[in-house]
């Protein structure tokens, strides 16, 4: 089923020596692989991130669960759960869901193949003048230009481009298909998917054109694009996504920042440390959006607008002005049946009918309420 | 105009040997092409899928024409156009677009240009471990990894990425440009446009921040995608779109799946047989989507959720709950002048208040009644 | 900062010269560079495209400052602002930021690196049976298949793909991982950025599917797409965009249309002169936009309409009728914070609750006065 498969085995006891945590159960049970919860076998260690899926750790055949003091807890003493089963162990850990990543990280270095022999491919294409550093793998018909720096130990998977006087960072991995403009900086432990295009021009053009009556002459003039990307280290790209350089300044994307797939960022854009941005959004030029944000799937965000640290912006939703105060911002529509849809939109155009029937209810009743205090005299 | 122009001639009376359907009129009557019913040319076939076009097929130039036994009967009695003239003909079918669909396919293989030289183009890279099936076609510059699997009469284009361990089934055309990552399936008569990404690294990321007053340490833990991309046979997939690999377990595109462009597929997803995804839509993680669906252009559907078979979402909506009961489903506002389009937004955000007007008022008539009541005694 | 840093020095007079304009103060003035009117130092030239930004030119260290007389006259008027004092001078001109584009133009192609040798790099794989004119620079592993033309003075860097038969005019720039598909055709001085795919097969399949009770059989019959992309002269395309080929007839992009990033244009679509499509868009097929034009970015255009020339629609609009009357549309919601978003939703749902309790409170109000009225009888 996977493409990775475990080829190591591993004691709860040697797991606690490498990550922390404390072993509730049998500590010399052994694992050789991780799961989700609910598909997890004998053999394998799994995780629970949540009090609601407690209920499912009793009917798991995990050999070990990953889980918080506080769920363990509650597994003891709400769901009467044996915790000292013989054939269920749990590790106790703050967070989980961060140790789990860990281990699955190890089982998968183990699976993983052997590493392509280090050096440059022979179909590769790299300029004398590059600078290529110790242990890197320049794959099948890579291309490097002139005055290019790769770093130690950066992977370089076939048909990559790296542009003149570009920058690789130390441990970066570009996978196949992947172009860098010239004089782009990627930072250490940067890693790119393949379609990504860093640094194309931003889209800027001056508008020259004529008025002669209905006629229109002109063209739409080219606003160079001189300014670069920087992207400083351990940021993720996803596959397809495209970052365009600076117009003058540069675009910079900042430490620890993970974007998803097919993700436009417009030129002279700034996205602060350790924000994520979900997969087909959008973001105009000259946009700087803070730290720790997090942007929905197909957002879209228009240009020269600022987002505060913190912000949260949900899926499909539409930002046009900037939003300094922290906290979730919304504007998508839930499907619903066609028809009721239909509905809604033709009575929205209606609201500002209602509203003027209100206003002559209104004005109906002040009048019968005269009547009535005449009538009662 | 086109790239392909007809070098074959064909009799309806072949053709309907080849296709089926019956001929009404000179079964004799040469063809050499097809076009759309508005555009056709004497010696051109062409067809009618729905009555409302009829009144065109006595325009047309069109040698023959290609319709059902109802539309034809349609044209005889309501349109009074003969259907015995002797400059154009009838093939007479249940499905006049798939005949159409088919006689087209044959005009454009004839017209296509021979294929390239089977084998191995001298410029790719090919792992003496993978194994290419016979009259397979490997284009320049490819690249494929070791333990890769290309079955028969497959073409892979120039640029085109095999990672190791990834199986192309038989009679498959990968364009150029496509990335293939380690681990993937790909059935029989798959069609993968330039510029695809299949099997890149889902987007999964553990948070392990620690707040320090307002500073806020630590970092996005990767949780490493383990699973593969299984793609059934006869899917299609568009230029530029992208198809993560599952975190544990797989991301499944199922038998007869069309897959347009810039699309973008999130790990673990399962799309449903004979479903139709259009352009730019954003499936996120997890979510499954049934049999004979079909989502429309610039869809975002949420993560994690499941739709039934037979849904359709139309162009612009965004999903965010499963849909169980098939039908039509809508959340997309048509574009309207700006000037009307913001009076409708600010009457939305007053919806509360007129809301509270109706309330005052109903009370304020409740109490008159009263009032007339005792009035009237 | 930036890739390219000036590299020459140019006197006010030599630039009016050049370009036009009218110099006042110091007209032997030497600029070295340009930059925007916040961040110019002295020895750059700036420009001012607003009156609003006219306050900011008191501040600038910009040696030379583009503006237009107008706005000259209210820097001496209104804003008081001394225009020959020695260290600040003027290019007076109509159009400041298209002069500006024109001198940034000049500058960056000064700081330029000297070019590739001209010719066909030893590892691209050019067919005998292709053109390639003179002083046209082929990069390393290009492909470009049987038939094609490639014009003068064209540049096609490294991966990117010319399918049989097709022609790029002279000087154009594809840069690398372009794919252009069979039989299309490139004007001259197209600039195709990096990821394009042009002229891949539009979304097009007859449904050939038979229902049997609850089960429906058959398939998506392919609809063969033999028509091409034509595409006129100064025509820009943003990275990772998608232009589909034809059905039957072409995709046609005109003379001097812009194309930002991660755009799809469906088959069969025409695009008119001029006009501008920013990022994230999709246009489905058969659709035709008129001249000058702007889509913004993240719109959505459904297929088979019409939008006539001067059309403007806003970012994150869907466009679902043609648009015949000139004019701004718009359907976007702009974001708000969560809660107050979830209410205007509810509330729009209730609308039809709210028109019928105005009913009531309209007929009660009526019969109250019929009553009121026999009461004062």
């Amino acid at each position: 089923m996977t493409a990775a498969s475990s080829c190591i085995s591993i004691t709860l006891t040697q797991m606690t020596k490498l990550y922390g945590g404390i072993v509730v159960g049998d500590a010399s049970a052994i694992v050789v692989g991780c799961a989700p919860l609910e598909s997890a076998k004998s053999g394998q260690i799994t995780f629970v991130t949540h009090s609601k899926y407690l209920s499912y750790v009793g009917l798991t055949h995990a050999t070990a669960v990953l889980i918080s003091q506080s769920d363990l807890d509650k597994l003891r003493l709400q769901y009467k759960i044996t915790i000292d089963s013989p054939d269920r162990a749990f590790i106790v850990t703050q967070n989980p869901y961060v140790y789990f990543a860990r281990v699955a990280q190890q089982f998968s270095e183990a699976a993983a193949l052997p590493l392509p022999v280090r050096g440059i491919h022979p179909s590769a294409v790299v300029d004398p003048a590059a600078k290529i550093g110790s242990n890197s793998i320049i794959g099948p018909h890579v291309t490097i230009e002139t005055g290019a720096v790769v770093g130690e130990s950066v992977r370089i998977d076939a048909y990559t481009f790296i542009g003149h006087d570009s920058v690789i960072g130390n441990n970066s991995h570009l996978y196949p298909n992947v172009t860098v403009y010239h004089g782009c900086q990627l930072g250490e432990r940067v890693i790119v998917h393949s379609g990504v295009v860093i640094g194309a021009d931003g889209f800027g053009f001056a508008p020259n054109f004529v008025k002669k009556g209905d006629e229109q002459t002109g063209e739409w003039v080219k606003i160079p694009q001189v300014g670069i990307v920087r992207i400083s280290s351990d940021v993720e790209i996803g596959a397809n996504t495209t970052i365009d350089r600076g117009t003058m300044t540069d675009t910079v994307i900042e430490q620890g920042v993970k974007i998803d797939n097919l993700v436009q960022i417009g030129h002279n854009c700034q996205i602060g440390a350790y924000t994520v941005v979900a997969g087909c959004t959008g973001i105009a030029g000259s946009t700087t959006i803070g730290q720790h944000c997090m942007i929905g799937g197909a957002v879209g965000i228009a240009d020269h607008l600022t987002l505060a640290d913190h912000i949260i912006v949900t899926a499909k939703s539409g930002v046009s002005k900037s939003l300094i105060k922290p906290g979730v911002y919304t504007s998508a529509w839930p499907a619903i049946l066609h028809r009721d849809w239909n509905k809604s939109v033709a009575l929205l155009r209606n609201i500002s009918k209602l509203s003027a029937r209100i206003k002559r209810v209104e004005a109906a009743l002040a009048a019968g309420y005269a009547l009535l205090a005449n009538a009662s005299k």
